[in-house]
């Protein structure tokens, strides 16, 4: 348990410790004041990660999966009426640990703990909060993940799926979804909130079950993968797979990609951040440095601490997952249809789009585009955005600037 | 030399080829007409690249190279004053063309022509215009290219230098262009104007040698690499150094670490550009693709074109000469001082900064910083932004946009 604070999207944060600047210590006080605080003054009752299973699961691609096991974790109580559910879907390199601890001795509580709990701006006293790990989630033998995909022992074979598993999207991590929901027997669900690659399910959920959606919140989000994107997110593929112990996905009885894995993660970390907070964070490294003067071989401060932060993450990583990740994300159209306006005509929830002014990796014209659709469309939608330095990781880091927001616009 | 137009960086404008949408055959036929009317109306003479050579060459960082030889190439007259010399500084992938034809038959003119030659902004009419090729350019095996680098012949062992090659700086590339106006008896340089990486040697230039510098120009800049910056620049060497064939350096005699080059040649064109002209250009590609639903190993036609053209980018590419060229920009600071302030204080050139808004890769910001620790010295430094679709390359593809205010700055 304790080994699970080394992933996540968490790791991010733990560069600092590599840090040594005033700026950066005074940072980190700051966010741990504020989490402290937050935590004191409405601490969730420890969290626990169930698993749901099924059968014979029909991908959007048509593909059978046979068996199918995911985590999901539930924060609150389940009303009488069914009607107080809210899910929250988790981003790429996420989980459904959206918020609380798992121990009493957890140094960080999940990713939007500042926004999920009692009193909250998703309020744990009125709503039940469920969150699922999505198909090929990419920390598959994180003890806190459990998920199904290329990693995964084929029943059929008894040997991992490997590339043989199918191509998933996000419309499978919404259907996935809706099993569980279904199997709680919650027939409408409050709200379905989600950031970056949550957000995408979100949308897609509004979009596929309309009568089973009355708010939704897109964060850091968009409507569908442009070629930019398409092409953007390759970049993370492409390590893995240029890499020579990738083999072709077949790797899990040998060594694993692990240099092209750290590649990818150290990129995913960069691409998620601005110049302001990585310029914030690394302030003690510099052109000036002399090692990288004196020898072609040595790095720059910024680019070994990076990379320190690209091997934690990839303690629980998988590279197939990551790659089936990225496909489910280029071949991401909300509503699946031959285009947005088609994909989200039939959208009856309410919407709030909450991109971050300084994203760089989903920018705000893409989460500006399906608002525009679903304005078109006549749907009550709403566009504020997250100022921040972090970049992309402003939906999660600073997501406590548009905690009013949200309150009101599931209130 | 046909075959050089499968080099430089108009390569990613080749990647138009593979497009059939209207906007895209519309954008290059706008563009065609704009470079054949400009051809028209002030057409330089054929263009020669000459050869320049010198010995026991130190560098910034204190070593010796035995033999440096550089292409240069010059339009227009120098006159009998030797005082109207303008030096254009190139680029991470370019060269020394800058402008004109080597034949009748060549189908594209030097990258900033739409700039430079007879009554145009930079007016061959008057001023004598010079390029040199820097040490460790992108391409030391194009035929109208003459570089030293890791690839080139180390005189004391007979065999390519490879990481035996010292680690340069742009006040190398600087001092080898000033051996150069000194062998030309040039004492003062009416400017030096250069975009992006060009932009480092023309601050650079002012910096070191004030007496010699009257105006600098700098597009789509910046004063110092940032921590952003050298973190970003590391992803394009990365995919080199993570390719089994690079072998610390000594593939010479063996394969060449193609899947890497193309890998960091992809990653390049990309990050020079900005989602509005990618959108344009590959407006074909779409999440909607068939085949990546289908099979995992299946790309999106926007990938596949981007692999193309960066399969083309590397014919003449070699991966140690990026590696030090990554290295040339991630050590910059203009002045080589202890910070910007002080390495801009000797600066007396009056100055112009024209950073594109939408460029992603050396954001508006490190321009302004530049200019603003100008403008506090009391240096006489102008402002203003190029607007396009293109991004980074907009300082290249868009340069005359801006063609009023630079040669209104010149004169």
């Amino acid at each position: 348990m304790q080994r699970y604070l080394q992933s996540q999207y968490a790791s991010v944060l733990r560069v600092i410790k590599y840090q040594h600047a005033v700026t950066v210590a005074l940072i980190m006080c700051i966010s741990m004041l504020v989490a402290s605080l937050a935590a004191q003054a409405a601490e969730l009752p420890l969290v626990e990660k169930q698993e749901f299973q099924t059968s014979n699961f029909t991908t959007y691609g048509g593909e059978i999966i046979p068996e199918v096991r995911v985590g999901w974790e539930a924060y609150g109580e389940l009303n009488e009426a069914k009607d107080n559910a809210i899910l929250i879907t988790h981003f790429f390199s996420g989980n459904s640990h959206a918020a609380g601890r798992y121990t009493a001795e957890d140094a960080q509580p999940g990713y939007w703990d500042a926004i999920i709990g009692p009193g909250k701006a998703i309020d744990t006293n009125k709503f039940y909060v469920i969150s699922v790990d999505t198909l090929v989630n990419q920390e598959p033998t994180n003890p806190n993940v459990i998920t199904t995909g290329p990693a995964t022992i084929n029943p059929e074979t008894g040997k991992p799926w490997g590339l043989d598993f199918p191509v998933v999207t996000i419309r499978d991590f919404v259907n996935v979804q809706k099993l569980v929901i279904d199997s709680l027997g919650i027939e409408k669900l409050h709200a379905v909130i989600g950031a970056s690659m949550g957000s995408l399910q979100a949308l897609d959920w509004a979009a596929a079950y309309p009568d089973r959606v009355e708010r939704m919140i897109s964060v850091i989000g968009m409507g569908e993968a442009d070629p930019w994107t398409i092409a953007s997110l390759q970049q993370w593929a492409n390590p893995i797979v240029n890499d020579p112990n990738w083999n072709d996905g077949n790797y899990y009885d040998g060594e694993a990609p692990l240099a092209g894995l750290e590649q990818t993660l150290g990129m995913i970390t960069l691409t998620a951040m601005h110049p302001l907070i990585i310029n914030q964070l690394y302030a003690d490294s510099s052109a000036r440095e002399e090692a990288p003067l004196r020898d072609i071989r040595s790095n720059f401060k910024v680019v070994e601490q990076l990379q320190a932060a690209a091997k934690l993450r990839a303690t629980y990583a998988d590279a197939n997952h990551i790659l089936y990740l990225v496909r489910a994300n280029q071949l991401f159209m909300a509503g699946y249809a031959e285009n947005l306006e088609k994909g989200l005509e039939n959208v009856t929830a309410k919407a709030l789009f909450l991109p971050a002014t300084n994203d760089l990796l989903l920018q705000p014209y893409l989460a500006k585009r399906a608002h525009d659709v679903l304005l078109a469309h006549g749907v009550a939608s709403e566009y504020a955005e997250i100022e921040g330095p972090w970049g992309h990781l402003d939906g999660v880091f600073n997501i406590q600037l548009q905690a009013d927001l949200i309150q009101e616009f599931l209130n």
